[in-house]
């Protein structure tokens, strides 16, 4: 064990504000570690682009997290969660804890019935990536999806529990609650900020899984595992980069974590383009 | 006059699909030119992307457009007309026709009451872009402007006519049509896929303007006044560049055009963003 191996920051990266869901539950678990977080507002969203190009800028994102000495990636995008991490496990050495695993387990051990629902953009859908996974944990189990690409834009726009946001929820999500679902997965990390409007359309009954707040429980392990804990009694030091609009991820990234912002850094795309040259 | 000149093809650049509307446009108004189109579907959309990389992002696109030997460029995106045509006009030395100029002419002459509403990208109403321009030519002119972000992911979902996207139009046109409006420019390519639902919520005696109608009419005007039209009395050839998914764009670009494409191919991301240097 390397005493400095500890103090090193924990990576996190997404396509763009999204994944500050997840670092949200990181502060709450793991408040004195140092967070690194890439988010790439230049090039979002990753959700609608082919696996061929989310891949190449999740390389590029990782390296940018890589170059900034971190212990650990958390991968808090499930459309780069679906697709790159082979590719990411194959070039860098480092834990790199993913979306996709860690909510499949999360809702397994949530259902009853044996019905989950998966909700995601369309890429994450169109892989089948937690519908996989799932049966590759229980092959008893039904699974449900349904793409729901406008989720995203009415995030970002800070629509939470508008009529019309109820209406589009209405939409996607009524073959999933016809379908008798017990638990949906909210398959991106946009989606927990619409957590009350999706939850008013399936019902009480149903149960939802934040993703990111089993992703920030499996960083937890992995550290305790390879005893790379911060050992600092402080708060850690949260640094944000961004490959745009620094100033309105600032104000999001306030409203999102509930806390003032101060180190936010834009980085050129040019740079993410050639970095791994 | 150069004979080789006038069979050049006339470059059209998008932030994505959305420029598909111009080349509609100019396709009835100039069926015997060759068209060659670039969409930058890997980096949509440019409405939320900060000045400084639209500029990047536009410089790259033309300068693409340029290496295809083009005539005459049209910016089909509003956000990138509204920031970025003094910087290609710097570099480039072809005709850029841009759709701000041309949509507030066509808006001033259409208007009888003198308010004009302008709807865009959060991007293009920042920059206050028709405002300036409309005021440029009868400052007497009241302009009202509302910024429509939601519009772009509905159209491109093919949500044309569902209640949420009524709801989400009379949030945004509410206030233009309570002004007292009698136009309304449609500041952003993806928009006349909206129109019915937008003429509906603004009502019948408000005028919609859409730029691709008169950016195509000033191409028409810009290749008579320089004599470099196309001799030729054929249909044109289409050519077609994406940065990402060309199947995708292929599926919307026939339902748009209302004809068979083949000739759609994708560029690297990374070749453009070397491509000036």
């Amino acid at each position: 064990m390397n005493f400095f191996e500890t103090e090193k920051p924990i990576g996190v990266f997404d396509s763009g504000i999204g994944g500050l869901t997840v670092v949200k539950r990181l502060l709450s678990t793991l408040p004195n570690e140092n967070i690194v977080y890439f988010g790439d507002t230049a090039r979002v969203p990753y959700g609608s682009k082919s696996n061929e190009t989310v891949i190449e800028y999740s390389l590029q994102d990782a390296q940018f997290l890589i170059n900034k000495n971190v212990k650990l990636i958390v991968v808090a995008c499930n459309t780069a969660s679906s697709v790159a991490i082979p590719a990411l496990r194959e070039k860098f050495k480092v834990p790199i804890i993913e979306m996709i695993g860690v909510g499949s387990q999360a809702a397994v051990k949530a259902s009853g019935n044996g019905k989950i629902g998966i909700i995601g953009t369309r890429a994450t859908i169109n892989n089948q990536a937690y519908s996989r996974a799932i049966t590759k944990i229980n092959d008893a189990i039904k699974v449900y999806e349904s793409a729901c690409p406008l989720f995203v834009p009415f995030a970002e726009e800070g629509w939470i529990d508008h009529p019309a946001t109820k209406l589009v929820a209405k939409e996607y999500l009524s073959s999933l609650k016809e379908a008798g679902i017990d638990t949906l997965v909210l398959g991106c990390t946009h989606y927990p900020i619409l957590a009350n409007t999706i939850q008013e359309v399936v019902g009480d009954n149903v149960r939802l899984i934040d993703s990111g707040v089993a992703a920030a429980d499996q960083v937890k392990k992995e550290i305790e595992r390879m005893a790379i804990g911060a050992r600092s009694s402080v708060p850690g030091n949260l640094d944000f980069y961004v490959s745009d609009l620094p100033q309105k991820f600032s104000e999001i990234a306030e409203l999102f974590l509930g806390r003032k912002i101060s180190n936010v850094h834009r980085i050129d795309p040019e740079v993410l383009q050639t970095i791994l040259h």
